[in-house]
């Protein structure tokens, strides 16, 4: 089971009661932090999930509102005790920028890696492990380098005992077969596939900001058990406004979801000057039902599908 | 007269109700800011000073928990209409870091300014003027060059009608001359002290944080109508450790209070260890009565004195 929260929801101005979007997930007593702006330290210790585990911070983009928070939460992580590397993900450049936010946090009790992803056209999808996490990747339509990110949890097929049984697999093995394990034993090799059934549906969780909706993006967040997408603006009036900057409105990003079939959308990256965003959610529910306005720590845990 | 608020009081770590320590400073529609830790424009805009009219900027030294905060504040400022520069004052590179942290933040409507100041001796004292305020500057004792800062507001002696007559001048020169003007008429210059009497006591506030206590700061503070101090920790046990990390208890400020002869403690910058700073007051007042302990916000006018 995955855990997700929207640390904050807020674009641009980090608010008293609004923080700077960001998100949190937690697999497996492993964190993945999706940008940091200013205050998201503080939002994360609200959340109380703490800062230790924090294994890969992924960035959308180099803008202020989701990077400066980035040298103090590293100086808390490394206080936390943590000494294990962490992993920063994000468009080409990113380790320049990072050190370069860090000439007041120099000196960090664990190592920083980097990834740094390129996307030559918009429709390249980038798959990559980083921690406990599965990603993918695609390219967005912001004003400068931007990244929509997937996590990805898979899901093993059932245990099988008939199939077990029919190849001959010594029942003392079947545990750790069935944990994913292979092992070898009387000079034969033994693979989980021998004992398992299909692989089902396993999780999909997809994040979009900052951007303008772009063709591949129904494909990309495709089938995803939640979708969480910008809203700069609720009223459509503003649409000329947010695409100006390069933004959507509730509406377009409820078309989306409707297109790439996602189960649940999540508002978020509201406007500073938009201090209720309930207010205009009709405006993504009468496209796309099952659409929530996200709020600060808003929390979710998604489980595999019975069956 | 001049305003000072407390912005934030915490060290190290911005907590959800105590931002970090920083102190702004407002004299005739000009603000002057010290230190901008992660989350300094949110709590600034709580105190509702608006951010237009911000014209100096001065650290103390280089650690995150300082600066952060200032890419995201200067978009702010910059999204507030000013086009006029500020003034940055700091330690010797200040202008390397400030331009460092703004790799998020590389485009802004107005043009920065910077001071740099280097101090030989712990005893010397730097003056300067930025923007409508007239600073004083000393170097502190912490783990890298640190900045004690006081602001001075002059204040220009009483008119004297009975000096002006004795020197001829002519009536209609006073009220410029009494306003400070210079004012040339019928060959002969007229300067303002011709009609005012001696200079009278001025305001004076400091600001001392992150340091030990130092043989310079009695004097540096001296009758100072308000002194701002860092007190990390509350308890008198706490002082090894305070002392390791190159900062001060309560009693340790109150002890430079006493030295200085100034009229009020404010205490700051306490450890996210302490929750309760007032639960320790006592360790500072039993050495200098009119010792406070510091919130987020605390906010005094200072007055010329009555004479």
């Amino acid at each position: 089971m995955l855990d997700i929260s929207l640390i904050g929801t807020g674009g641009m101005l980090p608010l008293k009661n609004r923080f700077l979007t960001a998100m949190v997930a937690r697999l497996n007593g492993s964190m993945l932090l999706i940008d940091c702006g200013e205050g998201t330290q503080v939002t994360l210790k609200e959340l109380g999930w703490g800062f230790k585990s924090l294994d890969v911070i992924c960035f959308t983009h180099f803008h202020a509102d989701h990077m400066v928070g980035l040298p103090g939460l590293l100086l808390t992580v490394g206080n936390s005790g943590r000494t294990e590397p962490i992993t920063i993900v994000g468009p080409v450049g990113v380790r320049e920028v990072v050190k370069a936010l860090c000439v007041v946090a120099p000196v960090l009790p664990y190592e920083l890696r980097f990834m740094e992803l390129s996307f030559e056209g918009k429709e390249d999808f980038i798959s990559l492990a980083a921690g406990n996490f599965a990603i993918s990747a695609v390219g967005l339509d912001h004003r400068m380098d931007c990244i929509g990110y997937g996590l990805h949890v898979q899901r093993a097929g059932k245990f099988d005992a008939e199939k077990a049984k029919r190849q001959e697999i010594p029942v003392q093995l079947w545990g750790r077969l069935q944990k994913g394990e292979s092992v070898e034993a009387e000079g034969r090799l033994y693979t989980p596939d021998m004992v398992l059934g299909p692989k089902r549906k396993g999780i999909k969780v997809s994040y979009v900001t900052d951007t303008r909706p772009t063709t591949a993006l129904p494909q990309f967040i495709a089938g995803s058990d939640l979708f969480i997408c910008e809203g700069l603006y609720g009223d459509d009036e503003e649409q000329p406004q947010a695409a100006k900057h390069a933004h959507m409105v509730f509406s377009e990003a409820a078309a989306l979801a409707k297109a790439g079939n996602v189960k649940e959308l999540w508002l978020t990256h509201y406007s500073p000057a938009m201090p209720d965003p309930e207010q205009y959610l009709e405006n993504a529910t009468r496209i796309f039902s099952n659409s929530k306005a996200g709020f600060d720590r808003m929390t979710a845990t998604i489980l595999f599908a019975n069956e």
